[in-house]
């Protein structure tokens, strides 16, 4: 991801300075104008906006902990939770610096290409005095004042897509093993997922309005009686229900509580109290 | 749902017998126009073309025990599992009528309105005799000689929304009690799992080829250590990882045997091994 970034800035005219832990894994990078920093003490020194691209939160402290962070602005791009960017963030004021945290929203092949984009937050005056460069490998959202936001949208988000990856493969597994072409089915479910995550926007509408029942079209009710017939073709076809059970067992356990008549949204506050 | 099928066949002036186990449920179809059989058997007679649309599929057993199928279309709409589907299709056709299953992809406000899609298979001149009829309430998808094969495609592309809801539930979850408000998040999430559903059709291709590993942008093992910091976020927030944790499990699984280099697509063999 580091050489990524640094391609996009490079191509862009920005004068670059990069340090990495293991020697040589700046080449690509110097091969193409980039100057190598012999230490990361070095490349901090060299410019006033650093960003830090690692393995974990741990490795940026480690790595930044002999450098002199003063008067330096610090966008942290390595993915951890939010308690941790909030607390890299006290930690990088402590030493003098301002800090973004942020989180990319896509893999090195998409940076520099349109799709791609980061999530901020933190200081607000450093995301807009440096969102000129900030903008140069992926398209910028700006969050949040707390530094932990937009590792809790990140998280939030790649924790929807693995939701509807495990939802991906237990369709293709029931076909597996059938005359159904993977492609004829795909070129269903890709509509017919992008036409159902709309329902996003009415739980979002949910959860702020408190109202989980007007206008309820399938209630819990409904859908649970209907999930035994997924259960039965999950069996037919020989497919492990793992993926799909605990959410129909959420389904079914707040209608034992009461909530019949509800949509899905009840299911996001039962996630809190279990 | 039997309702708004009816509705869209009276608004489109089609002739139309109707009959429910339970008196009354005809009132609104027959103060639009529809004639009310006093019985199964007299709704089958009126008409070459028959919809059944009931609970499930015992029902249609029932309902129809005592009607004369012979040189009768029986259409039936009610859900069930593929292996049902296609016991029903012997059952009509030991009975000397035609058959055809299918399964609806609407919930009943969407019939009759763009975007709703029946899923139709088995007898094919069937189909293509009635689509003028069958095409009025919602779009037609004929998938296949099979009749198991509508339930099959309508089972898989339900278990691909619930794994999505699945994802949302938890992804709202964890933006619970925090400042974020859901709309914001909702008007990024829609578009992140628009773009990320794109990638079934990457997995279809994989499925269809049985290569796993070429071009594989992040693999497995990346994934699998990515994990962590969405548990730890989760932990973090008060949110249970009862909806995350089988997939993520099923990753590792991979990992663990060998197959660190693949993306997720092996996942859908697994589950047909567990």
């Amino acid at each position: 991801m580091g050489t990524a970034l640094g391609r996009a800035w490079l191509a862009a005219g920005h004068p670059l300075t990069v340090w990495n832990r293991t020697p040589g894994r700046t080449a690509a990078l110097t091969a193409e104008g980039a100057v190598a920093a012999g230490s990361a003490a070095e490349a901090v020194a060299a410019n006033r906006l650093v960003v830090a691209c690692l393995l974990d939160d741990a490795s940026v402290g480690t790595a930044l902990d002999g450098a002199d962070l003063a008067g330096h602005d610090l966008v942290n791009l390595t993915t951890g939770t939010p308690a941790e960017a909030r607390e890299r963030g006290v930690w990088a004021e402590k030493r003098g610096a301002r800090f973004l945290d942020g989180g990319i929203m896509a893999v090195p092949p998409m940076i520099g290409a349109p799709g791609a984009f980061v999530l901020y937050s933190g200081h607000q005056e450093l995301f807009e005095e440096q969102r000129g460069a900030l903008a140069v490998p992926a398209g910028t959202e700006y969050v949040g004042a707390d530094p932990g936001l937009a590792a809790l949208y990140d998280v939030a988000l790649l924790s929807g897509m693995y939701g509807m990856l495990a939802g991906i493969t237990h369709a293709f597994a029931l076909l597996r093993g059938t005359e159904v072409a993977p492609g004829d089915f795909a070129a269903l479910l890709v509509p017919w997922l992008n036409a159902m995550a709309g329902t996003a926007q009415e739980t979002a509408g949910r959860l702020t309005s408190g109202d989980y029942t007007t206008g309820v079209v399938s209630n819990l009710a409904m859908q649970v009686a209907g999930s035994g017939t997924l259960l039965r073709t999950a069996a037919e076809q020989g497919v492990s229900a793992e993926l799909l059970t605990p959410f129909l067992h959420l389904m079914r356990d707040r209608v034992a509580a009461g909530h019949a008549e509800e949509d899905t949204t009840g299911l996001v506050d039962v996630l809190r109290t279990r």
